[in-house]
Protein backbone atom coordinates (compact mmCIF):
# COMPACT_ATOMS: atom_id res chain seq x y z
CA UNK A 1 0.00 0.00 0.00
CA UNK A 2 2.76 2.28 0.91
CA UNK A 3 5.25 1.95 -1.64
CA UNK A 4 5.61 3.06 -5.52
CA UNK A 5 5.90 0.93 -8.37
CA UNK A 6 9.78 1.95 -8.16
CA UNK A 7 9.67 -0.11 -4.50
CA UNK A 8 10.61 3.33 -2.70
CA UNK A 9 8.37 3.87 0.40
CA UNK A 10 6.29 6.60 0.64
CA UNK A 11 8.20 8.19 3.78
CA UNK A 12 11.33 8.05 1.54
CA UNK A 13 9.46 10.45 -1.43
CA UNK A 14 8.71 12.48 1.60
CA UNK A 15 11.80 12.80 2.66
CA UNK A 16 13.24 13.37 -1.04
CA UNK A 17 10.74 16.30 -1.11
CA UNK A 18 12.11 17.84 1.87
CA UNK A 19 16.08 17.35 0.86
CA UNK A 20 15.60 19.00 -2.60
CA UNK A 21 15.50 22.47 -0.95
CA UNK A 22 19.11 23.77 0.13
CA UNK A 23 20.96 27.34 1.36
CA UNK A 24 21.01 28.32 -2.00
CA UNK A 25 17.73 26.88 -3.16
CA UNK A 26 15.19 27.98 -1.18
CA UNK A 27 12.35 28.34 -3.49
CA UNK A 28 11.30 25.99 -6.13
CA UNK A 29 8.30 24.95 -8.10
CA UNK A 30 6.50 22.06 -7.95
CA UNK A 31 7.50 20.82 -11.08
CA UNK A 32 11.06 21.49 -10.18
CA UNK A 33 11.01 19.81 -6.78
CA UNK A 34 9.36 17.21 -8.48
CA UNK A 35 12.71 16.79 -11.26
CA UNK A 36 14.54 16.92 -8.63
CA UNK A 37 13.29 14.91 -6.30
CA UNK A 38 13.52 12.24 -9.38
CA UNK A 39 8.99 11.94 -8.61
CA UNK A 40 6.67 11.57 -11.31
CA UNK A 41 4.85 15.20 -11.55
CA UNK A 42 1.86 13.83 -10.46
CA UNK A 43 3.07 12.68 -7.15
CA UNK A 44 5.45 15.69 -6.75
CA UNK A 45 2.40 17.89 -6.78
CA UNK A 46 0.08 15.29 -4.59
CA UNK A 47 2.89 15.12 -1.94
CA UNK A 48 3.91 18.93 -2.23
CA UNK A 49 0.17 20.14 -1.78
CA UNK A 50 -0.27 17.73 1.28
CA UNK A 51 2.77 18.76 2.76
CA UNK A 52 1.39 22.47 2.01
CA UNK A 53 -2.00 21.84 4.04
CA UNK A 54 0.15 20.18 6.84
CA UNK A 55 2.29 23.28 7.35
CA UNK A 56 5.90 21.49 6.43
CA UNK A 57 6.18 23.64 3.07
CA UNK A 58 4.36 27.20 2.29
CA UNK A 59 3.16 28.43 -0.90
CA UNK A 60 3.62 32.28 -2.50
CA UNK A 61 1.27 34.48 -4.42
CA UNK A 62 3.77 32.68 -7.31
CA UNK A 63 2.56 29.73 -6.18
CA UNK A 64 6.41 28.73 -5.71
CA UNK A 65 7.53 26.80 -2.67
CA UNK A 66 9.62 26.87 0.39
CA UNK A 67 9.89 25.17 3.56
CA UNK A 68 7.36 26.25 6.15
CA UNK A 69 7.68 27.86 9.66
CA UNK A 70 5.77 24.92 11.08
CA UNK A 71 8.80 22.53 10.37
CA UNK A 72 10.82 24.67 11.80
CA UNK A 73 8.50 24.76 14.95
CA UNK A 74 8.42 20.89 14.89
CA UNK A 75 12.49 20.19 14.85
CA UNK A 76 12.98 22.69 17.99
CA UNK A 77 10.70 20.18 19.93
CA UNK A 78 13.26 18.37 22.16
CA UNK A 79 16.05 18.89 20.09
CA UNK A 80 19.68 18.04 22.03
CA UNK A 81 20.83 21.08 19.29
CA UNK A 82 18.32 23.20 21.21
CA UNK A 83 19.64 22.23 24.12
CA UNK A 84 23.44 23.13 23.87
CA UNK A 85 22.62 26.15 21.94
CA UNK A 86 20.56 27.54 24.62
CA UNK A 87 23.11 26.69 27.36
CA UNK A 88 26.38 27.86 24.94
CA UNK A 89 24.36 31.41 23.59
CA UNK A 90 25.50 33.73 26.49
CA UNK A 91 28.80 32.34 26.60
CA UNK A 92 28.96 32.46 22.59
CA UNK A 93 27.98 36.26 23.04
CA UNK A 94 30.88 36.87 25.85
CA UNK A 95 33.02 35.81 23.20
CA UNK A 96 31.95 37.58 20.65
CA UNK A 97 32.19 40.88 22.35
CA UNK A 98 35.71 39.93 23.46
CA UNK A 99 37.09 38.74 20.40
CA UNK A 100 34.91 40.49 17.60
CA UNK A 101 34.84 37.47 14.73
CA UNK A 102 32.87 35.18 14.32
CA UNK A 103 31.88 32.58 17.08
CA UNK A 104 31.13 29.16 16.39
CA UNK A 105 29.09 26.14 17.88
CA UNK A 106 29.56 22.89 16.31
CA UNK A 107 28.52 19.65 16.88
CA UNK A 108 29.85 15.62 15.08
CA UNK A 109 26.99 14.47 12.71
CA UNK A 110 27.48 11.72 10.44
CA UNK A 111 31.38 12.19 10.13
CA UNK A 112 31.07 16.09 9.54
CA UNK A 113 31.20 19.29 11.48
CA UNK A 114 27.53 20.45 11.63
CA UNK A 115 26.98 23.73 12.71
CA UNK A 116 24.79 24.81 14.83
CA UNK A 117 25.29 28.41 15.60
CA UNK A 118 27.21 31.39 14.62
CA UNK A 119 27.29 34.71 16.36
CA UNK A 120 29.09 37.06 13.74
CA UNK A 121 31.00 40.64 14.19
CA UNK A 122 30.00 43.33 11.44
CA UNK A 123 33.39 43.84 11.23
CA UNK A 124 34.62 40.41 11.08
CA UNK A 125 36.24 38.90 8.35
CA UNK A 126 35.87 35.68 6.08
CA UNK A 127 33.90 32.50 7.21
CA UNK A 128 32.94 29.88 5.23
CA UNK A 129 30.56 28.17 7.84
CA UNK A 130 27.25 29.02 8.46
CA UNK A 131 24.10 27.56 10.72
CA UNK A 132 23.52 24.09 9.65
CA UNK A 133 26.12 24.44 7.05
CA UNK A 134 28.51 21.55 7.13
CA UNK A 135 32.44 20.73 6.94
CA UNK A 136 35.14 17.86 6.83
CA UNK A 137 35.99 16.83 10.28
CA UNK A 138 39.71 16.98 9.22
CA UNK A 139 39.84 19.71 8.17
CA UNK A 140 38.00 22.58 10.00
CA UNK A 141 39.05 23.71 13.67
CA UNK A 142 35.74 22.63 15.57
CA UNK A 143 36.04 19.73 13.26
CA UNK A 144 39.62 18.85 14.34
CA UNK A 145 38.47 19.51 18.26
CA UNK A 146 35.66 17.20 17.71
CA UNK A 147 37.15 14.17 16.16
CA UNK A 148 39.91 13.86 18.85
CA UNK A 149 37.69 13.53 21.12
CA UNK A 150 35.42 11.23 18.95
CA UNK A 151 35.12 7.57 19.85
CA UNK A 152 38.04 5.41 17.99
CA UNK A 153 36.61 3.68 15.55
CA UNK A 154 35.17 7.01 14.07
CA UNK A 155 38.64 8.51 14.49
CA UNK A 156 40.40 5.35 12.29
CA UNK A 157 37.93 5.83 9.72
CA UNK A 158 38.69 9.13 8.65
CA UNK A 159 42.30 9.04 9.08
CA UNK A 160 42.27 5.96 6.86
CA UNK A 161 40.31 7.83 4.16
CA UNK A 162 41.54 10.26 2.10
CA UNK A 163 42.42 13.75 3.54
CA UNK A 164 41.13 16.21 1.21
CA UNK A 165 43.30 19.77 1.13
CA UNK A 166 40.22 22.40 1.38
CA UNK A 167 42.91 25.42 3.00
CA UNK A 168 46.58 25.59 1.95
CA UNK A 169 46.93 24.44 5.70
CA UNK A 170 44.81 21.46 5.82
CA UNK A 171 46.27 18.81 7.14
CA UNK A 172 46.18 15.73 4.52
CA UNK A 173 49.26 13.80 5.96
CA UNK A 174 47.60 11.01 8.12
CA UNK A 175 50.43 10.34 10.30
CA UNK A 176 50.86 14.08 11.08
CA UNK A 177 46.55 14.26 11.56
CA UNK A 178 47.30 11.72 13.97
CA UNK A 179 50.12 13.82 15.83
CA UNK A 180 47.64 16.80 15.64
CA UNK A 181 44.61 14.97 17.24
CA UNK A 182 46.58 13.62 20.35
CA UNK A 183 48.01 17.21 20.96
CA UNK A 184 44.52 18.51 20.88
CA UNK A 185 43.25 15.68 23.32
CA UNK A 186 46.67 16.72 25.46
CA UNK A 187 46.29 20.89 25.26
CA UNK A 188 42.05 21.21 24.89
CA UNK A 189 42.59 23.77 22.08
CA UNK A 190 43.21 24.14 18.09
CA UNK A 191 44.96 26.58 16.15
CA UNK A 192 44.77 25.80 13.00
CA UNK A 193 46.32 28.45 10.15
CA UNK A 194 44.91 27.99 6.97
CA UNK A 195 43.12 25.09 6.95
CA UNK A 196 40.37 26.32 5.86
CA UNK A 197 40.78 30.09 4.28
CA UNK A 198 44.37 31.06 3.35
CA UNK A 199 43.33 34.19 5.32
CA UNK A 200 41.79 33.06 8.62
CA UNK A 201 43.04 30.49 11.54
CA UNK A 202 40.34 28.97 13.38
CA UNK A 203 40.60 28.25 16.87
CA UNK A 204 38.48 25.65 18.54
CA UNK A 205 37.96 23.83 22.06
CA UNK A 206 36.21 21.13 23.39
CA UNK A 207 32.63 21.72 25.05
CA UNK A 208 31.94 18.99 27.94
CA UNK A 209 28.89 17.91 29.31
CA UNK A 210 28.70 15.70 32.39
CA UNK A 211 32.07 14.87 31.23
CA UNK A 212 31.88 13.66 27.81
CA UNK A 213 33.05 16.29 24.59
CA UNK A 214 29.64 16.91 23.22
CA UNK A 215 30.47 20.12 21.10
CA UNK A 216 33.46 22.23 19.58
CA UNK A 217 33.13 25.92 20.04
CA UNK A 218 35.56 27.94 17.36
CA UNK A 219 36.39 31.40 16.70
CA UNK A 220 38.27 32.48 13.21
CA UNK A 221 40.49 35.30 13.36
CA UNK A 222 42.73 36.87 10.70
CA UNK A 223 45.85 34.81 9.59
CA UNK A 224 48.21 37.22 11.16
CA UNK A 225 46.13 37.86 14.52
CA UNK A 226 47.88 36.59 18.26
CA UNK A 227 45.72 33.41 19.02
CA UNK A 228 46.07 33.93 22.86
CA UNK A 229 43.05 36.32 23.71
CA UNK A 230 40.74 33.54 21.61
CA UNK A 231 42.51 30.47 23.44
CA UNK A 232 41.14 32.17 26.98
CA UNK A 233 38.18 33.71 25.84
CA UNK A 234 36.97 29.69 24.61
CA UNK A 235 38.35 28.28 27.63
CA UNK A 236 36.53 30.32 29.67
CA UNK A 237 33.05 30.08 27.70
CA UNK A 238 33.97 26.14 27.85
CA UNK A 239 33.94 26.30 31.75
CA UNK A 240 30.64 28.55 31.75
CA UNK A 241 29.15 26.31 29.23
CA UNK A 242 29.66 23.24 31.42
CA UNK A 243 28.48 24.65 34.36
CA UNK A 244 25.16 25.62 32.75
CA UNK A 245 24.61 22.77 31.54
CA UNK A 246 25.48 21.06 34.67
CA UNK A 247 23.45 23.38 37.02
CA UNK A 248 20.08 22.73 34.22
CA UNK A 249 20.62 18.95 34.89
CA UNK A 250 19.83 19.67 38.58
CA UNK B 1 -1.61 3.58 -3.97
CA UNK B 2 -0.19 6.52 -1.60
CA UNK B 3 -3.81 5.89 0.86
CA UNK B 4 -4.37 4.08 3.12
CA UNK B 5 -7.79 1.60 3.56
CA UNK B 6 -8.92 4.94 6.50
CA UNK B 7 -8.38 7.83 3.74
CA UNK B 8 -5.60 9.80 4.82
CA UNK B 9 -2.62 9.99 2.69
CA UNK B 10 0.96 8.57 3.82
CA UNK B 11 2.11 12.26 3.78
CA UNK B 12 -0.65 12.66 6.37
CA UNK B 13 0.53 10.05 8.39
CA UNK B 14 4.34 11.00 8.46
CA UNK B 15 3.28 14.32 9.57
CA UNK B 16 1.10 13.30 12.25
CA UNK B 17 4.09 10.76 13.84
CA UNK B 18 6.18 13.80 13.64
CA UNK B 19 3.72 15.81 15.11
CA UNK B 20 3.27 13.29 18.40
CA UNK B 21 6.79 15.41 19.64
CA UNK B 22 6.56 18.50 21.90
CA UNK B 23 8.52 20.28 24.24
CA UNK B 24 7.47 18.17 27.05
CA UNK B 25 7.58 14.63 25.45
CA UNK B 26 10.86 14.34 23.60
CA UNK B 27 11.35 10.95 23.96
CA UNK B 28 8.71 8.12 22.72
CA UNK B 29 9.07 4.54 22.00
CA UNK B 30 7.03 3.83 18.74
CA UNK B 31 4.44 2.05 20.40
CA UNK B 32 3.61 5.32 22.11
CA UNK B 33 3.80 7.45 18.62
CA UNK B 34 1.42 5.16 17.14
CA UNK B 35 -0.96 5.30 19.96
CA UNK B 36 -0.80 9.15 19.89
CA UNK B 37 -1.05 9.24 16.02
CA UNK B 38 -3.80 6.85 15.77
CA UNK B 39 -1.79 4.67 13.69
CA UNK B 40 -1.73 0.85 13.53
CA UNK B 41 0.80 -0.56 15.32
CA UNK B 42 2.39 -2.10 12.10
CA UNK B 43 2.34 1.41 9.91
CA UNK B 44 3.58 3.01 12.93
CA UNK B 45 6.62 1.23 13.26
CA UNK B 46 6.89 1.14 9.46
CA UNK B 47 7.03 4.83 9.14
CA UNK B 48 8.92 5.17 12.05
CA UNK B 49 11.68 2.77 10.52
CA UNK B 50 11.80 4.72 7.82
CA UNK B 51 12.12 8.36 9.05
CA UNK B 52 15.21 6.74 10.93
CA UNK B 53 16.47 5.53 8.07
CA UNK B 54 15.91 9.17 6.71
CA UNK B 55 17.77 10.92 9.67
CA UNK B 56 14.34 13.03 10.52
CA UNK B 57 13.72 10.78 13.54
CA UNK B 58 16.81 8.84 15.89
CA UNK B 59 16.85 5.51 17.89
CA UNK B 60 18.76 5.45 20.69
CA UNK B 61 20.34 2.15 22.83
CA UNK B 62 16.42 1.66 24.71
CA UNK B 63 15.03 2.07 21.38
CA UNK B 64 13.49 5.50 22.41
CA UNK B 65 13.08 8.03 19.59
CA UNK B 66 13.54 10.95 19.45
CA UNK B 67 13.39 14.15 16.59
CA UNK B 68 16.98 13.90 14.87
CA UNK B 69 19.22 16.41 13.89
CA UNK B 70 18.56 15.84 10.37
CA UNK B 71 15.19 17.55 10.36
CA UNK B 72 16.78 21.03 12.58
CA UNK B 73 19.63 20.85 9.73
CA UNK B 74 16.83 20.70 7.26
CA UNK B 75 14.51 23.57 8.54
CA UNK B 76 17.34 25.75 8.67
CA UNK B 77 17.44 25.75 4.93
CA UNK B 78 16.20 28.95 3.77
CA UNK B 79 13.91 29.44 6.30
CA UNK B 80 12.57 32.93 6.92
CA UNK B 81 12.54 32.80 10.59
CA UNK B 82 16.54 32.48 10.36
CA UNK B 83 17.39 34.90 8.03
CA UNK B 84 15.21 36.99 10.43
CA UNK B 85 16.38 35.90 13.67
CA UNK B 86 20.73 36.22 12.47
CA UNK B 87 19.92 39.61 11.83
CA UNK B 88 18.55 40.61 15.14
CA UNK B 89 20.54 37.84 17.16
CA UNK B 90 23.43 40.62 17.65
CA UNK B 91 20.94 43.60 18.47
CA UNK B 92 18.95 41.42 20.91
CA UNK B 93 22.31 40.25 22.31
CA UNK B 94 22.91 44.20 22.85
CA UNK B 95 19.39 44.83 24.23
CA UNK B 96 20.37 42.02 26.97
CA UNK B 97 23.65 43.34 27.76
CA UNK B 98 22.51 46.86 28.76
CA UNK B 99 18.95 45.31 30.21
CA UNK B 100 19.77 42.20 31.66
CA UNK B 101 16.50 40.70 31.69
CA UNK B 102 14.88 38.06 28.89
CA UNK B 103 14.94 39.57 25.79
CA UNK B 104 12.60 37.54 22.66
CA UNK B 105 11.56 38.10 18.94
CA UNK B 106 8.60 36.74 17.86
CA UNK B 107 6.10 36.32 14.85
CA UNK B 108 2.84 35.61 13.85
CA UNK B 109 1.99 32.40 12.91
CA UNK B 110 -1.73 30.83 12.66
CA UNK B 111 -3.07 33.82 14.41
CA UNK B 112 -0.51 33.66 17.94
CA UNK B 113 2.95 35.22 19.00
CA UNK B 114 5.59 32.33 17.61
CA UNK B 115 9.08 32.70 19.92
CA UNK B 116 11.57 32.78 17.47
CA UNK B 117 14.40 33.34 19.75
CA UNK B 118 15.28 33.80 23.48
CA UNK B 119 18.20 35.19 25.11
CA UNK B 120 18.15 34.95 29.04
CA UNK B 121 20.23 36.49 31.49
CA UNK B 122 21.11 34.31 34.49
CA UNK B 123 20.14 36.67 37.13
CA UNK B 124 16.86 37.45 34.89
CA UNK B 125 13.12 37.05 36.48
CA UNK B 126 10.14 34.61 35.30
CA UNK B 127 9.66 34.23 31.49
CA UNK B 128 6.98 31.85 30.40
CA UNK B 129 7.67 31.97 26.64
CA UNK B 130 10.47 29.50 25.45
CA UNK B 131 11.96 29.02 21.68
CA UNK B 132 9.45 27.58 19.15
CA UNK B 133 6.35 28.31 22.14
CA UNK B 134 3.51 30.03 21.50
CA UNK B 135 1.35 33.11 23.18
CA UNK B 136 -1.86 34.35 22.66
CA UNK B 137 -1.44 37.65 20.56
CA UNK B 138 -3.77 39.73 23.03
CA UNK B 139 -2.13 38.34 26.19
CA UNK B 140 1.51 38.59 25.41
CA UNK B 141 3.73 42.05 24.73
CA UNK B 142 4.94 40.62 21.69
CA UNK B 143 1.33 39.68 20.16
CA UNK B 144 -0.09 42.85 20.61
CA UNK B 145 2.53 44.53 18.63
CA UNK B 146 2.13 41.66 16.00
CA UNK B 147 -1.58 42.27 16.53
CA UNK B 148 -1.66 46.02 16.28
CA UNK B 149 0.29 45.84 13.09
CA UNK B 150 -1.65 42.59 11.94
CA UNK B 151 -4.12 43.28 8.65
CA UNK B 152 -7.85 44.13 9.58
CA UNK B 153 -9.41 41.06 9.16
CA UNK B 154 -7.01 39.14 11.60
CA UNK B 155 -7.70 41.76 13.99
CA UNK B 156 -10.82 41.62 13.65
CA UNK B 157 -11.10 38.37 14.35
CA UNK B 158 -9.36 38.21 17.25
CA UNK B 159 -11.05 41.02 19.15
CA UNK B 160 -14.71 39.13 17.81
CA UNK B 161 -13.47 35.77 20.23
CA UNK B 162 -13.40 35.53 23.50
CA UNK B 163 -10.55 37.14 25.12
CA UNK B 164 -9.18 34.61 27.61
CA UNK B 165 -7.35 36.04 30.46
CA UNK B 166 -3.75 34.50 30.98
CA UNK B 167 -2.18 36.90 33.92
CA UNK B 168 -3.82 39.33 35.88
CA UNK B 169 -3.65 42.21 33.77
CA UNK B 170 -4.46 40.61 30.28
CA UNK B 171 -6.61 42.62 28.30
CA UNK B 172 -10.04 41.41 28.26
CA UNK B 173 -11.96 43.87 26.99
CA UNK B 174 -12.28 44.00 23.33
CA UNK B 175 -13.08 47.94 23.49
CA UNK B 176 -9.95 48.64 25.67
CA UNK B 177 -7.60 46.05 23.26
CA UNK B 178 -8.70 47.88 20.24
CA UNK B 179 -7.92 51.22 22.15
CA UNK B 180 -4.53 49.63 23.55
CA UNK B 181 -3.72 48.81 19.34
CA UNK B 182 -4.56 51.84 18.06
CA UNK B 183 -2.12 53.46 21.04
CA UNK B 184 0.64 50.76 19.84
CA UNK B 185 0.29 51.40 15.88
CA UNK B 186 0.82 55.21 16.90
CA UNK B 187 3.65 55.05 19.94
CA UNK B 188 5.42 52.37 18.26
CA UNK B 189 5.76 50.27 21.12
CA UNK B 190 3.67 48.71 24.25
CA UNK B 191 4.35 48.28 27.82
CA UNK B 192 1.80 45.32 29.15
CA UNK B 193 2.15 44.91 33.32
CA UNK B 194 1.14 41.58 34.47
CA UNK B 195 -1.09 40.30 31.15
CA UNK B 196 0.97 37.07 31.18
CA UNK B 197 2.25 36.58 35.07
CA UNK B 198 1.87 39.07 37.72
CA UNK B 199 5.03 40.03 38.74
CA UNK B 200 6.63 40.89 35.10
CA UNK B 201 6.01 43.46 32.86
CA UNK B 202 6.61 42.66 28.68
CA UNK B 203 7.56 45.23 26.65
CA UNK B 204 7.63 45.12 22.84
CA UNK B 205 8.65 47.07 19.95
CA UNK B 206 7.70 46.24 16.26
CA UNK B 207 10.30 44.94 13.95
CA UNK B 208 10.10 46.05 10.01
CA UNK B 209 11.66 44.72 7.00
CA UNK B 210 11.19 47.18 3.51
CA UNK B 211 8.45 49.34 5.78
CA UNK B 212 6.44 46.16 6.96
CA UNK B 213 6.07 44.81 10.66
CA UNK B 214 7.32 41.60 10.25
CA UNK B 215 8.45 40.34 13.81
CA UNK B 216 8.04 42.09 17.68
CA UNK B 217 11.24 42.64 19.79
CA UNK B 218 10.96 41.98 23.29
CA UNK B 219 11.95 42.00 27.20
CA UNK B 220 10.34 41.10 30.33
CA UNK B 221 10.80 43.14 33.10
CA UNK B 222 10.01 42.92 36.68
CA UNK B 223 6.74 44.36 37.21
CA UNK B 224 7.88 47.74 39.55
CA UNK B 225 10.96 48.33 37.18
CA UNK B 226 11.26 51.04 34.63
CA UNK B 227 10.77 50.25 31.33
CA UNK B 228 11.88 53.66 29.91
CA UNK B 229 15.38 52.39 29.69
CA UNK B 230 13.94 48.75 28.09
CA UNK B 231 11.77 50.72 25.58
CA UNK B 232 15.08 53.11 24.41
CA UNK B 233 17.21 49.92 23.89
CA UNK B 234 14.72 48.16 21.89
CA UNK B 235 13.86 50.93 19.47
CA UNK B 236 17.54 51.11 19.01
CA UNK B 237 17.85 47.70 18.79
CA UNK B 238 14.67 47.35 16.19
CA UNK B 239 16.56 50.56 13.72
CA UNK B 240 19.60 48.51 14.00
CA UNK B 241 17.71 45.03 12.43
CA UNK B 242 15.28 47.32 10.04
CA UNK B 243 19.07 48.81 9.10
CA UNK B 244 20.84 45.16 8.75
CA UNK B 245 18.01 43.68 6.81
CA UNK B 246 18.09 47.00 4.46
CA UNK B 247 21.64 46.09 4.04
CA UNK B 248 21.30 42.07 3.30
CA UNK B 249 18.79 42.77 0.77
CA UNK B 250 20.88 45.09 -1.43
Amino acid sequence: MANSPSGDSMTERVVRVLETFTSDRTMQTAAEIGRRAGLPSSSAHRIVDELVAAGLLERDEDRRIRLGLRLWELAQRGSTALRLRQAALPFMAQVQREIREHTQLAVLEQDEALFLERLSHPQAGANITRIAGRLPLHASSSGLVLLAFADAALRERVLGAPLRAVGPGTITDAAELRRVLARIRRQGVVVAPGSIEAVSTGVAVPLRDAGEVVAALSTILPRDADPAPAVAALRRAASGVDAALRAARR
